[in-house]
Parts: C-alpha cells; sequence; structure tokens
C-alpha cells in the first residue's frame, strides 16, 4: 500500500491521479489532499477517498470547507498548509500537480521531508532546477516526471547505460495553430487557444501548448531531470501525440515510448513505479493511426521556443523570469487583456531588461519571479 | 577486449561484424572464423584479422585456402570444423551468422561450450527453439538476437519488468511487392525479389522477406527469445523500416527501437553488449524521414505469414518442416524453377502432408528437416 498525498488535487493532472487511485484501492491511499479554490470538489473528494489532512487557499474557504465535512479531516489553509501537506509524516510519495510558481515551496517541502515526488508541476524545475535537483540528491529521493515527454525520456532510459545517452528528443503536437498563417495567429481567441487537438489539461497548459512555451518550459525541465546540455536537447512536432518522446543513443539506436493521448497512462507510471498497473484504457493502435509525421518546429511564428532555450542557456534566474513572466502574459491572454502574439514579446522583453544571477536560494529566485510578474504586468498595460 | 568467433563470416552480418570489429580493435580480437565456400574472401579476412582457427565446407577447399594463408592458421572442415570453431576454449562470443538450418548444429556446439551467443541465424529457433533455449538455461549462457527485429524488442524489454509485457508487434517493412497486384506477383523475377527497398542482406532473407516469410520466421524465433505466446505476437507492415519492432506494456505504454536501416546498429549491439558503440553511421533524423507508415499486413496476396504462425501453432516438428520446405522452394525460386507465388504453395502443401511430433531432440528435428526438403523437392519438380 503506498501512501500518497496529491497537491493540486482539483486541477486536471490532480483529478486524473484520483482516478487512478480509485480503480487501484489495494495498492494506494490518499492521505493528503491540496487544493486552490474550488472547495466545491474538494469536498466530493473528500468524501470519496477520505484523506487525514486536506490544504486549501484561504481561511475563508477552510472554514466553508470544514462546514461541509464529517469531523476528522484536518483543513489547514495558505503555503503554511500545503508544505505541511507535502511533509506529513506517513506519506510515501508526494505528487506535486499545483499549477505554476506556485508548486515550488511545497514540493521543497516534500523533498526535505524526504518523500518521492512525481512531479507534473514543471515551473518548479524551470524557476529552481540546480535547488531542487540538489534535495533530491541531498535526501536520496527519487523524481518522478508526470509530463508525458518526460515520462517518455525516463522510460526510454529505463534500463540503458547513462553515459551511451547522446541526445533527446522532446515531441510537440504543434497545439491548434500549427499550420496557420502570421495573420491568423493575431487574431486568435482564447476560445480557439483552448482548444487543443489531441490533449485534454488545465488552462495554463493548453495556452502554453498553443504557444509552443510548454515544449520550451519542457526542455529546461529535461535539462534538470536527465542533467542534460541544452545541445542535447531537440525538438519535433509530432501532431498525432502518440510518440511521446526519444532518446538517442551513441551508436545511433533510439528508443521512444509510445501510447494513446492521456495523461492517465504517465501520471500512473509515476504513481506506481516501478511496477505498470492495468489501466483497461484503449490501446494504441498504430494501424488505426496509420502515420506517425515529425516536423521541423517553426520558430518564426512560435517565438517561445527560442525564447525558453534562450532563458535555458543563459542560466541562473533567467528561467525563472521566462516561466513569472510567461505566467502573467498567459492570464492577461486569457483574460482578453492582450492579444496571442503578445505573449511571446511580453517574455521577451522582461528576458532582455534582466541580468540574471545564480539561483541557488530560494529567495533569490522568489524575487527574480516577482520581479518578473511585475514587469509583465507593466508591459501587458501597454495593449490595454 | 572480447575474443570473437564469427560462424558465416563472408556472409552479409558477417561482413558488417568483421566491419565493427575492424573499428574497435582494442575491443575485439577475432580469434575463429566459419565460412562455406567463398575463400577468397576468407583468405582476404584471414590476412585482415590473423584468426586462429577457420572453417570451410570441403577438405578441397580447406587445401586451396591453405596455400594462401601464412601458417599458424588452423583450417577445418565441415559440420566438425564448425563445431570446434564454435566451441573454440578462449572464445567469449559467439556470432552465429551462417544462412539456413546449416546453423543449427555450430549454434549448439557454441552453448554447449558455454559461450555467449549473438544469434543471426533465426531458422536455429525456428527449427530447434524448444532444445537451444534449453541450452541457454542450462548452461547460463546469454542469447543476443542480431535481427534488427529481435534487437529492438531486447533493447525494448531493458529495464522494464518481464511480468508487465503484454505483447510484441513485429515491423516488417513489406518488401519489393507491398503494392503489387495479384498478376503482378505470378510475374515476378529473382532479381525483382531480390531488390529490397530498405535492407541490403544475403538473398535468402531477402526472399524471405519478399514473401513476408521472413516475418512469419521472425515471430517463431520471438516466441523462443522471449518466451512468448502467439497470441502476443502482432505484425504490422512498416514501409520506412526505421521502427524497428515495438514492446506494449500492460498500462498501454509502448516502448519501440528505431534508428536508420542498417544491420551495423544491432550487430555491433549484440556483439558489444551491455555497451553501445559509436559507430559513425548517419544518424536516424525523424524531420528528414517525416512520415513513419503502419498498415495490416496482406495475407491473402502472402500466405507464408499465415503459414508460419499455423506452423508456430502447431509447435513440435512443424516449424522445422516450415523452413526446411521454405530452403528448398527459395533455392528453386531463385534457380528460376518456380514461380514466386509457388513458394508458398510449396511450404504450405509440405506442411499439410506432415504430422508434427515434439522437437526435444536434434534427430528428429534434422529428420523433420530432411522429410520436408525431400518432400519440397518433390512438389517443386511439378512446376518443371
Amino acid at each position: 500500500m503506498r501512501r500518497i498525498v496529491i497537491l493540486g488535487s482539483t486541477g486536471s493532472i490532480g483529478r486524473n491521479a484520483l482516478w487512478v487511485a480509485e480503480r487501484f484501492p489495494d495498492r494506494f491511499q490518499v492521505i493528503g489532499l491540496g487544493a486552490g479554490k474550488n472547495i466545491d470538489l474538494l469536498a466530493e473528494q473528500v468524501q470519496r477517498f477520505r484523506p487525514r489532512v486536506v490544504s486549501v487557499l484561504t481561511a475563508k474557504l477552510a472554514g466553508d470547507l470544514r462546514r461541509r465535512l464529517p469531523p476528522g479531516t484536518e483543513v489547514l489553509t495558505g503555503l503554511s498548509g500545503s508544505r505541511h501537506v507535502a511533509a506529513l509524516p506517513e506519506a510515501d510519495l508526494v505528487l506535486s500537480a499545483m499549477v505554476g510558481a506556485a508548486g515550488l515551496m511545497p514540493t521543497l517541502a516534500a523533498l526535505r521531508a524526504g518523500k518521492d515526488v512525481a512531479l507534473a508541476n514543471k515551473e518548479t524545475l524551470v524557476m529552481a532546477g540546480d535547488l531542487v535537483t540538489t534535495e533530491v540528491r541531498r535526501h536520496r529521493v527519487t523524481l518522478l516526471p508526470v509530463d508525458s515527454e518526460h515520462s517518455a525520456i525516463f522510460q526510454a532510459l529505463t534500463g540503458h547505460r547513462r553515459q551511451d545517452l547522446k541526445r533527446i528528443v522532446l515531441t510537440a503536437s504543434g497545439g491548434p495553430f500549427l499550420h496557420a498563417e502570421p495573420e491568423e495567429l493575431q487574431r486568435v481567441t482564447p476560445e480557439q487557444a483552448l482548444a487543443h487537438p489531441n490533449w485534454r489539461m488545465g488552462p495554463k497548459v493548453t495556452i502554453d501548448s498553443a504557444t509552443l512555451m510548454n515544449k520550451g518550459l519542457e526542455a529546461i525541465e529535461a535539462r534538470w531531470l536527465f542533467d542534460l546540455d541544452s545541445s542535447q536537447i531537440g525538438v519535433a512536432i509530432h501532431p498525432q501525440s502518440i510518440v511521446h518522446s526519444l532518446v538517442e543513443y551513441v551508436d545511433g539506436s533510439v528508443i521512444a515510448q509510445l501510447g494513446i493521448p492521456d495523461m492517465r497512462l504517465p501520471i500512473a507510471y509515476a504513481l506506481a513505479y516501478p511496477e505498470r498497473l492495468p489501466l483497461d484504457l484503449p490501446p494504441l493502435d498504430l494501424l488505426a493511426v496509420q502515420t506517425l509525421a515529425f516536423l521541423e518546429p517553426d520558430r518564426t511564428r512560435f517565438p517561445c521556443l527560442d525564447l525558453a532555450f534562450a532563458a535555458l542557456k543563459a542560466g541562473g534566474t533567467m528561467p525563472a523570469v521566462l516561466n513569472g513572466a510567461n505566467e502573467v502574459a498567459v492570464e492577461a491572454f486569457l483574460a482578453g487583456r492582450i492579444p496571442f502574439l503578445a505573449i511571446g514579446e511580453v517574455v521577451g522583453e522582461a528576458m532582455e531588461r534582466h541580468r540574471p544571477s545564480p539561483a541557488a536560494e530560494v529567495e533569490v529566485i522568489l524575487n527574480a519571479d516577482r520581479w518578473a510578474r511585475e514587469e509583465a504586468r507593466r508591459i501587458t498595460e501597454r495593449f490595454r
């Protein structure tokens, strides 16, 4: 029986993780849940899974939630609450699935408490990859990727000699605007950008997929997860989202992981690792898929990809600035305050104004994140 | 330094293996070579690699060869010769790359002498899979596949839990007649059948690729190499020959091995296992390949595939009969004595007339092989 904590339980990843836990009640016990504001769903989840502790964003939400729950469930609040849930003494594994920079501190709390972490929150590694991987080594815990691409790389590395690795290729669906003309991109609405062709995900990562920023963030994440140089990370557009990523070895051999585009696969793999669970999802039928295509990404129409690689190469606090500015820009786009193509402009300008410093301390990283957000907000004003 | 013996050194696999050995002289020492009749090439190989012992088919060939070699190279003949070379006391690894049923006895000799075997001779496992895998277990040696498909499966299984395996899918290029009409197949010449679109291989396996018998033989080989039930072995036509085969796991995840279609990759992998050698071949460029296609094999136009699966299910001596009859039929086709479509007819008829018995002893298997060849020869007479 693996005792698990899910941070971000009401989000897309969290809900899918609970789907997995519910199907295998003899394998998983959900002992803690962390959520933001969706206390309706959280209350339902508590009724079904009976965690010992939950955490929500504010004291007011906590009060509302407590009135709906049977006694015996401890309800905590804010950052201290989610850090507490992340470090529950009896937990074996923490799924870190909060959205954005908010995932950093709880993830660090879990690692420092000696927990294995299944990481869906890529911003944690983007902002603080050095710090996080240092904690992983120090506490001798396992960091399991949940992103389908990184799960694919992890699976394609399993059993092979690390010194034989040459490079990896992250695949990208290309998002809903893969073949859109530049003029079309100027008029993109949030509704259009939220209609991902292959994956059902939360809004933030769906917009990041449409700008290809998501693939750039994943490149930075991969750099830390697999200890790679930026030159070892390639990106290929693969519109079918069947090949989830590939590893090339020194002999020219390539190992790839494939599957239907369903987040429950990599989530279940991370939760049950090193075992695999019989999920009873539709199998991958290549004879029905028929064709797998691979294209060069268009770095002109999708400048966010190069911005992310530039941040990766610059290092230090630059990826945190990239990420913070991007979160603000995506939020502004979703609120209808800036056009789609402005997302890259906002991030690029914020990066231009930033002088990166080493990112070995949390405070330095959080300061860079705050600075980037303020800067990005100021830049978005221009579009009013 | 790994001391290797190459049986079938003048064939396509043997020559490629020596290409690998020559590039990595600090890793491999070639101590024995076995060949058939091509003593011109063998003499050249002996000059370059200085093996201690070589073996050729007949005493006459041995006499001719001895006159061309410097003293100090022992030249043996016939089956006893190749068995002796296969079991050289100082050998670490034997590459079994003879063509057809002739590979069985030397391969068994290598296993019984406690050698790890890199197996390119699929007929060995087709005829005597039970016997061979029993010897592998008894002598605690490693059997490394050299066929690109089985090397792919081997690599896609590495590091994953065997109990999580659901099924495998062997890919097939479809050969030169993938889209040929039935009437065209009736008029196929040996020259057309020998023009494989992707792979440069010996004539026997190239014809087997054109009839899809090769994929059937590989299914039987896979059954023994990976201890599978026939229902766990699928076949997909993949005209680009880039995805060399795939393994599906119980969670729906699929691991595939990819690479350019070049036999030096799986050969080098088997020779250097568990290490990978930097071969400096052109890398796989998926962005240049652009499209990977997968199609259902046409079992009507290519009946040899179903014949092989029928032999696999029948078990016992039936696969040896399939193989023996096929070798005779392919030879007859290459000699212009029977038409292309007759290959399947000859094999099918021989199988129909055979009552399989358990294949636990070499003599029983060799008898079935002899019977099948005689029977097949008789059937081919009809086409004169």
